[in-house]
Order: C-alpha cells, then sequence, then structure tokens
C-alpha cells in the first residue's frame, strides 16, 4: 500500500492545479535510478507489433497503417545535381498511421468522461485543427520505471489466452503476482498479458474481418482492478489487448476502465502489447522504457516499448 | 582500439553473409546490462523534436508532419451505440509523416552506393510497394547501450555552434573527449553536439524558408571521423543536425559520410537530436534507448530516442 | 433583374426548408439543354491547376498536394501471381490532397455565420468524424449551365492583374458585360477573372513563401457584388483568386463575401480558376461543367472545372 | 468502320511520336461541338459513386478513402485574429484517397507490356518520387464527346447483372447497339454497363471482405472487343466494373484487356461508373464529359464523370 494513497480515488490535484502527466509526475530521478538496476540478463524486449497493411488488429474506422515511398533506388540520378553520382543514392518513405492502431500508447486527452478529461480538464480544450492543447501526447516525454509483468494466462492455466471477456481483478492481479513470486513495489509499471494479441496474431480466434466493435470480446481489466492501482501507486499500465480493459460484458459501461484509470487517476495506458517472449523467459520484472513521438496536440501515438530483463 | 577491428574499413559479412542489424549485434546482453549500471543521476532526457508543422526544421519535398483529428471530443454522441452515456468519448488523431523529418533513424536500407547497401544488399531489394524487403526498419527493433556525448561547441568554444560547414575528424573526436574527461568505451554510442538545431530553433541562423539543398550548409563529422568509429566499435551515432555528416563543402562528396557509416560499417544514425540540456548539464555519459516504430519495409522511422543519466 | 428574386437577400427557403444544393437548384433539365447550345468553337478548357508540390498557391496550413506511389513499375513479378507474364504491371498512387487547395470548388458546408449554415443548417451538424452530416460536397452532384467570363483585367485596362485589394463591385460587373458585348442571363453562372493566379503562376507578385494570411492582399469581388447575382439569379461563381471575394482591405469583414454569397444565397464558388486562355480567346459565354468528388461529408473538393466554347 | 482505320491494331505513332493522349486527339473541337447538340432532355448524370469508407469496393492493398477535419466548427474563434466575429468559421478536410479505388480514370502511364507504356514510353519512364515523366493523367485535361451505352443487362435479359466472368466481344456490343437503336459513330466513347456494381452496392454478391484479388471475379469486355473499339475509332471506354474488361477467366492473360485497349491503343479507361439510373432512363447517348485531377505524374485520378441525356 502505497503510504500517500490518502486520495479518495482520483488523482485530480495531487499533482497541482495544472498538472498534466499525472502519475507519470511519481518517476523522479530517484525512482528512475532504482529501476535501471532491475536488469539480471540484459535481454532486450521489443515489445511493439510489425506496423503493416496486413496481419496485425487495427478497427476499420481507423485504416491500416501505410507506408508509400517518397524516395526510391529506382528514381534516376537521385543526386546527381548535388554532385553524387549516379550509383549512390536514398529510400525515404512517408508514414499514415492512426495514433491508436498498433501498439501505441493513450495520451491523457485520449478520453474524457462528464466532458471533462484528467485533472478536471474540459473535453472542450481539445480543438479539431490544434489538436488537444493540454494533456496532449507531447506532455509525456518518456515513461522509465521498474515494470512488473503479470502473466495471467499462465495464473489462470489458460491454454494460450483468457475467455473471450474475462475480466481480471484486484484480487486476481495480487495472486498472480504472488505466485510468480514478483514483488509489486510503490511507483511500478503493471505490464498485464491476456494472451489476446498471440491469439490474434495466430489466427485462431480473431481475424480482421470480425473484429468489429459490434460482437468483439477481449479479456482485460475490470473496473474493480483500480484498486489494485491505487494500492501500490502503479505509474502506468500496459497490456496486450486492445483497450487494457475487458471488452464486451454486458454489464460493464462502455470505457469504464479508461475513465478509472485515465481519467481519474492520470494513468497512462499502453496496447497492443507483445508479451509472450517475456512471459516465456518469466521475465517478471524489467527495466521499461515507452518514448511516444512528440506530436504536439495528439490524443495518442504509436510506440515500441522497451523491456530490459 | 577494438580488439576486433582487423576489418579493413568496412564491416560486411562481419556478422554473417545474412546479417541485416550491422554493428548492433554488438550490443549483447552483456553490452546492455553494464549500460544499465552507467546512469547516475536517474534524470531523463528525451531527445526528440516536437513534431508539429512550424518551428522545426523539415525539407520541403517531405513535407511537414501533420495531425488530423479521426474521432474527436465534439462528435455526438461518440458511444452511445455502446451503451456509454453521452458525456463519455475519445479523440484519435491520424498521423502523416515523412520517415527522414524531425528526429529520426535510419535504417540501413535508407542509402546505398554502388546501388549496394550494408552487407552487398542489392538496391533492388528495396521495391516501392513492399518497400525494403531487407534492412528495414523493423530489423532494428530497439538501441540500448551506453552513450557518450560529445559537445563539440564547448570543445571549440563556439558561441551556440559550430561555423555552417565545419567538418568534425577522428581527432577532434578523441580531443574533445579527453576534454570532457570521459572515456569512449568499446561498443557505445556515440552523440555528437553541433549546435545546429539548437540555433535552428532559435531561428537566428536557418528559417524554413531557406532550409533549401541548394545553399544550405551544416556542421559535422567528416569522412575521417570513420576511423574513430573504428577504433572504438562505435555501434550507432546520434548528432543534433540533419545527416550526421557535415554538409555543403565544396570538396565532399554528397552523402559521402553515410556511405561511410551506414552502407559500409552498418553503424545506424540518429539525427535532428536535442542535445543541449544533457550538454548544459555536462550530461557527457547515460544510457542511450533508441525505439524506432517497427514499420516492415521503411527506410526510417521518426523516434523519441531517451537518455537516462 | 429575375422575375424570381422577390427574396430580401438570402435564398434560405427558397428552395425548401430542407434544401441542400442551393441556387444550384435552378440548373433545371430546360436551363441545362439550353446552355449545351451556347458552344461556337467546340473548344475545350480545362481550368484547373497543376497539382504538385512546387509553383502553385497553398496556405501552409494546408500542406502542399502529395503523389506517393503505392504500385510502381519497378516492383519486381507485380501480377505473376496472377499469371501475368513479368513484363506486364501496372502504376499507381495514394493522393494526399487538402479539399480547398488548388483549383477547388466550396460545399455550402463550408462556411458559417452566426455560428449558421445556408438554409439555416447549425454549424453543429459538421462533425468532425461524419464531416458534413448536411450540406456536404457530395449533394452538389455536377454543375452544368452557361457561365459568362467577365475579364477584369481587360475592363480596367490592367497590366495582367488587378491591384492588391482591389474590390469589384456590381456597377463594374454590369460594365464588363457590356463592354464585352455578352448578355448575362437568369441563372448563369459568373467567371470572374483578376489576373491573380496568372500573376501567381509568373512569380512576380507572390511567391509561396509570402503567400502568409497576414498580409496577402488579392483582388475580388466586394460584398456589393452580390447585388449582381441577385439581380441576374446567378447559379456559381467561379474566380482566378484564392475566395472569389476581395482579400486584404481593412474595411472588410474577413470572409464576409462568402457569408454573402455561399451563406445566405446558397451560391457555390469555385476558386483558383485558370481563366487566361479564356480571356485571350475573347471566350466570354462557354458551356461550364464542374464535377466534384462526391466525398461524403467533405467541405469541398478539388475540381477540374471545364469550359467549352 | 472507320475510314482512318487502316493500322493494324495499335495506334503507337498515330499521333506523332511524342503524343501522350492517344484517342483523345480525335476529340477535335468540331467533334466536341457536335457532342454539345446530342442532349435531348437536358437531364444531367453524375456517375461517380460515393467516396466514404464504407459500402463502396475497393482492394484493400489500395485502403479506403478518407476524410479527415483540417479546420472545423468546433474550433474556437477560427477567424478572430482577421478581424472576423466568433461565429464565423469554416470547416476544411484533407482528402487521402488511391488514384484507382472508387470511380476513378486510368492515365496512359497505368499499365505496361514489355515493360513499353502507350506509344512506346518505356515504363522506367515512371520514376517513384516524380511519378510518370510522361502519359500521366495531367496530359489528359479533359474529355468531352458523344458517349453510347450499351446497357448488356437489358441485352442479355438479365436479372440485375451479368454473371461472375461473363466475357462481351465485338458481336454483342454490336448487337446490343443495334437492338437498342443506337447509332454507335467514329469517336465515340463506349460506355458498358455489365450491373456489377449496382449488385456490389446491393451487397447480394460481394461485400468488401470477398473482394479479394484470389477468387474475384467480373463481367466485362474480353479482348475480342478491341475490334469493336478499332471499328468505330472508340475515343475512351467506362463501364461500371473495376477493371472494364472480363475478370477471374481461367483462359484470359491477367490484365489481358488493358495492354489491348490502354497500352497498345490509347484508349483512355473508365471504371467503378454508376450507369443504372442512365439505363432506367433508356439514355442510350450522351454528352459526356470527365475532368480527371491534373495531378502532376499520376497515374490515374478519381472523377466524377457526367452525363447529361
Amino acid at each position: 500500500m502505497s503510504a500517500t494513497s490518502s486520495h479518495t480515488g482520483t488523482n485530480w490535484g495531487r499533482f497541482g492545479a495544472d498538472d498534466e502527466r499525472g502519475m507519470l509526475n511519481l518517476l523522479t530521478p530517484e525512482v528512475v535510478l532504482q529501476a535501471t538496476r532491475v536488469p539480471k540478463t540484459g535481454k532486450v524486449y521489443s515489445l511493439a507489433l510489425p506496423i503493416q497493411r496486413a496481419g496485425v488488429p487495427y478497427f476499420d474506422y481507423r485504416g491500416a497503417p501505410t507506408r508509400l515511398p517518397l524516395a526510391h533506388q529506382s528514381d534516376p540520378g537521385q543526386f546527381v545535381a548535388y554532385g553524387a553520382p549516379e550509383h549512390v543514392g536514398a529510400n525515404e518513405d512517408v508514414l499514415i498511421m492512426a495514433s491508436h492502431n498498433e501498439t501505441h500508447m493513450d495520451a491523457l486527452s485520449h478520453v474524457f468522461s462528464e466532458r471533462t478529461m484528467y485533472n478536471g480538464v474540459p473535453a472542450e480544450t481539445v480543438s479539431a485543427q490544434a489538436g488537444a492543447t493540454k494533456l496532449g501526447i507531447e506532455k509525456v516525454g518518456w515513461i522509465v520505471g521498474r515494470a512488473v509483468l503479470l502473466d495471467m494466462v499462465r495464473f489462470y492455466g489458460a491454454d494460450q489466452r483468457l475467455e473471450g471477456a474475462a475480466a481480471i481483478g484486484s484480487d486476481d492481479l495480487e495472486a498472480c503476482a504472488r505466485l510468480q513470486g514478483v514483488e509489486v513495489r510503490d511507483r511500478d509499471i503493471l505490464l498485464v498479458r491476456t494472451g489476446w494479441i498471440d491469439c490474434f496474431l495466430a489466427q485462431d480466434v480473431h481475424g480482421p474481418a470480425d473484429f468489429a466493435m459490434a460482437d468483439y470480446a477481449q479479456p482485460g481489466l475490470s473496473t474493480d482492478a483500480a484498486r489494485f492501482m491505487d494500492d501500490h501507486d502503479i505509474t502506468a499500465i500496459g497490456a496486450d489487448n486492445s483497450a487494457v480493459e475487458v471488452l464486451g460484458r454486458p454489464e460493464d459501461v462502455f470505457l469504464g476502465g479508461h475513465v478509472e484509470l485515465l481519467v481519474k487517476r492520470g494513468i497512462h495506458l499502453v496496447e497492443h502489447l507483445m508479451l509472450k517472449e517475456m512471459a516465456d523467459d518469466e521475465c517478471y520484472e524489467c527495466l521499461f522504457v515507452v518514448a511516444p513521438l512528440p506530436v504536439v496536440g495528439a490524443a495518442g501515438s504509436p510506440v515500441n516499448p522497451i523491456a530490459i530483463g
């Protein structure tokens, strides 16, 4: 239990009336320095999905990520005008990507409730033309800290992944940590493995065609899991599903988990992580680094999160 | 001097005939683990430029980076169909970005000479539709290691930045390291500060209007600096200018530095870094993390490099 | 004077409470059929600017139009999987364009005043995600009618173009028609030539670098010109400047011309037309065809207007 | 039969060694002028599909067309800096579209055979960066002429559409024209209705999910239909399917119809036309106008073809 968690379930005002970074404020130099001492093997995990048109999860309205050539090796004499010989040239691309497909990070401007975002910032501060004038992804800068991986697939003894709309609560998280023998410390980053993305990639559960909002279901955190975050002052959460929270349960309010975590608590979320290799290695604690692109005003960013075991 | 640098100036074949990662192969778990022990203060530096239309350097043919709203707080009843109340909603964006504007990383497929890329891979393996079938940015995964910052602005006693086409050679780099009292170790990552980007941002040297290929000049590494890389088995290079190498000297072959470093040696390059704060802090060694977006087939990626001092 | 212009300066309600096409309603089959008999020479004019990055006018915040290859002749064996021989292939592109750069047409959803668009439609009916749910460009379908070209450059005896912020009123338009000996008929389309774009393209007045909102000035229609539209039931207006209306006069309300024409009268506007060749030919009446792309919800579309002399 | 068709099945050289417009050269002012006298009712048909993400045909690798807001009514005080009141504002968009989805027109640079395009232009003249340096869509300018609609659905007595891979040859076209009582004249534009797109839109045959290259089949012209084009000097062809030519017959060479028509004959193709309303009206001849966007170097353009009956 965090010594500082006297707040009543939200962190609005906790870091000042003008704060735009939420729980990331707790990743102080001391906390970061301690986290750099966590690695034991030096093995590095890149937790991002490949970014390509096919074979990866995306919601249709966001469009598939697109790479198009801007400069290409077949272009004749690219740099002859600059004195370079004909046989020297370059390739470059243009990338078109939704901010919330693929492996990505939500800015605190991503979701609002009662038309209010984290720390009481009105939804209206996000304009279409300028984007988020507060709480944009460029306010993050970085996430660096100790992360704990809780492999709920192994915990439940599931075959590959949790069932469609399986909900993970605080007690499950605590029990999983105990089973794994990993201590959850104040200001840790939490990584939750449900197996969902591994099954997506293996195509035995979902294909792109049925990845529709209407009938999808994904395992994930219940709103009860917010208690776990409060007890440990969790600074950020990553998961291998589309929304961190469980999706598709009739009893849930849509986006309820985002409201509890992102809006009320200022906890940044990282989604569509690939956690299988870490889980296979039983690498349950790591130095974790997420570096979102500082797109001014954006509500999120594709990221390539790095874990060092 | 590296005990393993018996090669004759290139690293083709050094890591196997099929290698696509070049000098990054030397960032073994042992090297990474040692690098995690480098931080002394825990202060984290995000070295990326803000990504926005105005006030940042970009070549006109690449276009300015663009953020456009995909879902917006003003959209009425976004999730009412899913049972959410009207007052709950989300913001999302679409990002359109060149791979080599802003702070970015070159893939080994970025440049070729004699129509050949690193490790003898033919330029023709990069197709327009599929992109780089070899040496694409998705082969990188990550850069994690100890980085040394050489602040050439301070070394030369320059006011803010080096002159237009000032060239930095191996002896300069060695002397700067000595002056700073920082040891350059085998397999280090090299960060070079020329002051160029700070002056760009302050608008006292270049404005977007005159950032044209025809008459631009930037300080940077001369091809002689490749000797420094060989002597220390430098695994990657970052700089605060547009091309790591010096630009605009009549005696240079255009892209000659890329050919020496990227093509011959398989050394990845990271450009448009913001290094002023590290330099001001005299933070000359750090744990350095770069996590390019794994865009399949891309010749580069925007990145947000992280240094932990 | 139009026999039907008993309205008091606006056309709201004139075509029904639910109308979304404004004055285009007057282009009935009879009017169209008469217009098809206008051509005398059969010479066809394409009035669109080339769409390319350089040398064309665009506002910086809209970005330059971009063409990127999607399929390219250098791609190896493009259709071998479909049984085609290796030597057969295709080129295709992706186009990224602002709706209001280049030669384009404004939808009635483009501008609002008192937060209301044409026919009393509230501005709020345009959502970010769905676009214009009313008055979108897809409601246009087509403009086909008789157009009259008024060459104000010749009328004023100007050398190439009218001065910076020269304002054209109703009397000027009437006088110019008389001078040209061309009759303006009810339900005509009006084309106005100021010479602005010709000078832009010749770079002797504006270059892209100074095409900034702060200090620009363009010749065009004054709000007084609306009287001319009422008197003749003008169904659409095209001009060779950026906004049809005069820009840069201190005494004008910004977008005042759009409010008079587009918002109050439901007159569609076509901008950045190239009218010099028609003017040189003294082709003052034509069959005029504009076919905007029916992008659902868009506030405008790039177009290639066609005049048949 | 055309008096001028002494050529041997191709039109290379027919309009000069440097020609880039192919059969459109035959649309002389005289031909255009005659075509303007064709309309009998003045009814105007917009033949383009709506451009939107859902419910329209597109090949997945091209991505769905995308409209994103660039300026939006919810942006606060858009033009206050220019002196406009707060209640005045504008909506604008950015459009991202493949050149060959939706209703579109092929440039002569779209397809090559024996690595050669129309008029002997080498495929290599299309660079990735500059696009088509010859035969690009901007060379078209316009198509204006008399078009004849042949409704093959009615001709065959089919219910809604022709069968999957039904092939239409020259004799079928001639017989259909006779049945319809419409004369095909030299230099006409040919419009062919197969019913394919109507069935696509009605979703009773194809949905986006099964619009895959592997198993698709579409009715269309056989290569034998080229004879009809030669006999009548057909200047352009439009159809309501994806490629004008029949798709999915084992005996055909992939893109064989494009090679015969576009490459050998320089006949521009317009695809994904909506022809049902014209057919229902038995409007078998019209004044036909296609105005592609003059995107410099592009291999095609989305279009909104206009027919005036």
